[in-house]
């Protein structure tokens, strides 16, 4: 007996306005054919028909002659509406498009053009094959087991990764890779011997409009080939990559690319032959593009054996120091993935300076959807208001393109939150990380509340319910501001890394202060913070383009947010807030948990709005949430207690 | 092929004196055959002969008809020496007594009768019988696997439990339990089904004069007996105790009893029924009277889910609390195992008052061999020291008993630092607090100078080296000091548990101040340690009597090295030996450094003089000490920097 599966964004009700419309759907392909089962799954639960022939619907979906690319046209006059495309994929898009509008498809409209601005919209998946002894079968997951793989087998059961892939096409995710970026014996496999699982993945994948990509070894011609070398410049090691590319390429057709983590936290690379990230990068890209596949080569290295006693090494840094001098050198066919901070997806970091240093290359910007720092799916953490901050941040500063539109060249991708959870992601809150995911690289500029409204609404089905503002107005409370909320309770203005070590859940405000992970406070009785500033730190605010080098140079510009994470001040230093740092810890520390009570508080209040099992599942995340915030808040208030000497101004407890 | 193994204690050479004479055993029995096979094996070995009949001998080694226990009589005179005892065990004892003298055993001197202070001499293995997911093989063990268990089935191999029988015998340890104090699945079966795998142990200890037991769970009745409840006082349940009882000592006739870590860190115990610590004790005590059976019922009960930040419970009253009320309560054949401090094997603790609290109860005290907090068996650290001041100590104040005495009644217990390591113990040097161990067992008041020539001589022969002296005095100035040495570049004065989470290797002064564990220092900006006093603290002190309770409880009087145990104070706090605590931080932690370095130079220095493979492996081992101290060094002194701004008198480098 299989568990019952969440419908997630794509409930039945939401299928209702084009289900109980006459639809007609012309064209032929793939794809097509996915929109025609699609449109008899609706019209086949909703009562009405799909028409043929030359017949005139409520609804047409229409492949156009010639053209290219995903986008599609929306014409609506007359309570009829058309959509035309140029590709089956450009259909589908168009199909869910008016899904999403439900009944005001049908209303009369302004015709409308629709393109993703990004052509890579990607999830990564740190899935393992072999169950890994620490990281477990999906390292950094919050979801339960992969879908992809169990116990160092495919799972086989594709069906639920055809649902996965239906998902995902309904907020626009064109790209998938399958398998961890720490690439372990057996998953290095993948791309050899075991092609054939994943090649069974693409399959299913594929009629959603998804192409599979693979995380690869570097080290693949010697682990795998049994070549002395992986020296990219070897000739013998290009051709063995020229061949493994063909074998994936007779499995896989439509094959992707080649995901790599290259001299990276233990990974091997380019370094170990003397060879810059170049070489390496384009000796994989040149087997690929007689197919058309990618390379998407990782910019996340740094040295993670740092001594902490040593302050003229700066991990932020690290990216931007080995990437920017190599802007030009790249194959066309290589994409640079860039994390969006200089560190590592913490709850708050400025935008990489590595995003708009290389103007020459293809620039993909990596988020991260899976909660590894943001409460791991047992807190509501809405992220899309943090990556809207990244995509709009102009690394040039003001008229200069947006890291949106930097990304247009390369791609967004994210780690994906999803596993084989009845729920998708643990939390059922969570799933709106991945649907915003999809709807931001599709359009960068999109507005969070707008999108959180549109998942609300198909998700929740509002007006099936019996209190549709209730149920609105709750869901938009209880995630609206979570990220800010998870911020204050959490690691203040920009410090980060005040986690427990390995597993990265809850509080230990020193838990990384002399590791080799490069990622310190260096909190005393004195103050807090990390001077990266060029005049006395380590020259990190250097890094970026004038206009934001000069902001995050002085105390005095830096924004609140971010001021411990570029300088070292007194607890008693006045914020822009006109609050003291030491105060302003304190203060936010007791919000924070006030929120997440109050947010309880709203989601208590919902039950009998929303599926009993939704319900359930979230209300008991929210038990742990303010458990954990309850921790952070006393844990950051003690220490910082102890260390300043300073009391709270309103005499708040703190132990 | 099989490694070679380490012959620790017995090297050949070591039998020399022994077996380069004419040698007659009287007696039968099957530990006289024992002695029977060492004579003939070292007389094999060095050229001499085994003589029978009446004939005369240089070494007489002679079962005396009647008596009990373990004692022996050495008479010598005319070059002659006779060994008399009125048991194999006392005969064995006798012979291995003759092989530590050597050639001195031949001299003249007076008759000397040598009986164990204690009755039992145990060691207590946690090894687990499946690979547990994050204990492993061996719960806190440091020395490879199990010399008893591997991947979830007995070894097999039983010539390794059979030459590690021999060594324990030589040192005088007569016990064994041979699976962890928590008991898991698998583990519990031992009991019943599995009874057999623990018969082949037995069998090879016996010849030893080890008897063997188990380490049960208080469930069995319910997990291995079906029953729907392990209530001590149910009637099915004591007969399920007493069927299991039975069914063990048809295989095992000199079974020795059962271990039982119960209501501790999430075993099940009499507490989930109402039940007290004696009736559940009582219960299993019953089972086994009939065979001479003993239950070792662990002190070691506490609330490890504490919250930390309440201030008004203290771990290290715990077990005082829990078991001194029910002083007389126990049954004759249970014996109270005591840890001897009151928190959990620190480097620094003071004695637990529990010991010396329970007049009217058998009182075991538990030691740990295995060196989970004193290095981990990478670095060098003698622990007799320690347990030497531990056995001294006299509870009742200056005429009272000491606790060697007081564990005259129930027996000396050390958690075995031993595993299937070629050199037994991972590092060689540890081998000599396994040996320090058994002999210190044996008689509690021994001296450490003495233990260590002792062993020094057994293990290094340095007679057969090329300049004995300088290998003598390199071994004393390496293991002398050690454990000092190791508490200086530790956690400071007494205030324990500044380790790293989980695996408790290395530095991480804040990693347990805000755990559930109940492991506090209370370090801020002013000062640090635990207030346990009577009068503002949480009122330890007052468990012990009324000399020491007084000695602790006044900053005045307490001893230095135990003063943040007790007290909470300001870094400038002038200590008895006239430093400021901070200063005695600073100089504690370059000097234990410095020490470390002269240690790893003598120990370079005695190249040539010990045995390659061991000169090899220590060196090596040395390496990673001088690593990880300087790593204490460096994150205590910071920390402690950071926390009190007061700088380093003499302006050392502090980072």
């Amino acid at each position: 007996m299989g568990e019952t599966i969440d419908p997630a964004w794509l409930p039945d009700e939401a299928l209702r306005a084009v289900g109980a419309r006459t639809v007609r759907v012309d064209g032929d392909g793939v794809l097509v054919g996915t929109v025609r089962d699609e449109v008899a799954r609706a019209c086949g639960m909703f009562g009405e028909s799909v028409v043929g022939g030359s017949e005139p619907a409520d609804l047409t979906l229409r492949l156009a002659e010639g053209g290219s690319g995903e986008g599609f046209t929306l014409e609506r006059a007359g309570r009829r509406a058309v959509v035309t495309a140029s590709t089956g994929a450009g259909l589908l898009y168009g199909y869910f498009h008016v899904v999403r509008l439900g009944k005001a498809a049908f209303a009369d409209a302004p015709a409308e053009t629709h393109r993703p601005a990004l052509a890579l919209r990607m999830l990564d998946h740190w899935d393992n094959v072999d169950v890994h002894p620490v990281m477990g079968q999906v390292e950094r997951g919050y979801a339960g087991g992969s879908l992809f793989w169990q116990n160092g087998r495919a799972r086989g059961e594709l069906d639920r990764v055809r649902v996965y892939g239906r998902l995902l096409a309904a907020c626009g995710i064109n790209a998938i890779s399958v398998n961890n970026v720490n690439v372990h014996a057996s998953e290095a496999r993948l791309l050899t011997g075991r092609i054939g699982e994943v090649a069974d993945i693409a399959r299913e994948l594929r009629v959603h409009g998804i192409r599979t990509h693979l995380a690869v070894s570097f080290a693949a011609p010697v682990v795998l080939g049994g070549l002395d070398t992986a020296d990219p410049l070897d000739g013998r090691v290009r051709e063995w990559w020229r061949q493994a590319a063909a074998r994936v390429y007779a499995a896989i057709p439509d094959f992707g690319g080649f995901v790599v983590k290259a001299d990276s936290e233990g990974q091997p690379g380019p370094f170990a032959y003397g060879r810059s990230h170049a070489d390496g990068a384009n000796a994989l890209a040149g087997a690929l593009a007689p197919y058309g596949g990618t390379v998407h080569w990782r910019a996340f290295v740094y040295d993670h054996r740092q001594d902490w006693r040593d302050r003229t090494t700066d991990r932020a840094r690290a990216a931007h120091d080995q990437f920017a001098p190599l802007d030009g050198q790249f194959a066309d066919n290589v994409v640079l993935q860039v994390k969006h901070g200089p560190i590592d997806f913490q709850t708050r970091e400025p935008v990489s300076p590595v995003i708009g240093a290389l103007p020459r290359t293809r620039v993909a910007v990596e988020l991260q959807a899976t909660q590894e720092y943001t409460g791991q799916q047992r807190h509501a953490c809405a992220l899309a208001p943090m990556w809207s901050e990244v995509l709009r941040f102009r690394p040039g500063g003001e008229g200069a393109p947006s890291v949106g539109e930097i990304a247009g060249g390369g791609g967004l991708v994210a780690v994906s939150n999803a596993g084989d959870d009845p729920f998708w992601t643990g939390h059922p809150l969570a799933q709106f990380n991945l649907y915003a995911f999809g709807r931001l690289a599709w359009d960068p500029d999109a507005d969070f509340g707008q999108l959180l409204a549109e998942w609300i609404e198909l998700t929740f089905q509002p007006e099936a319910s019996s209190d549709p503002e209730r149920l609105r107005s709750g869901l938009r409370a209880v995630l609206g501001g979570s990220w800010a909320t998870y911020e204050k309770y959490t690691a203040p203005l920009g410090v980060g890394f005040m986690v427990q070590p390995g597993h990265h859940y809850g509080p230990s405000v020193e838990g990384y202060e002399y590791s080799p992970w490069g990622t310190y406070h260096f909190a005393d009785r004195d103050g807090i913070g990390v001077d990266r500033s060029r005049a006395t730190g380590t020259g990190y605010a250097a890094q970026y383009e004038k206009a934001w080098a000069e902001t995050y140079e002085s105390v005095d510009t830096c924004p609140d947010e971010l001021l411990l994470f570029f300088h070292h001040v007194p607890y008693g230093h006045v914020l822009h807030s006109g609050r003291t740092v030491i105060q302003h810890i304190y203060d936010t520390h007791f919000e924070g948990v006030e929120e997440v009570e109050a947010a309880q508080q709203v989601w208590a209040s919902l039950g009998g709005l929303v599926r009993p099992g939704v319900h359930a599942r979230v209300s008991e995340r929210y038990e742990e949430q303010l458990r954990c915030a309850r921790e952070w808040r006393d844990q950051i208030n003690s220490y910082f207690l102890r260390a300043s000497g300073v009391p709270d101004a309103h005499g708040r407890t703190i132990h």
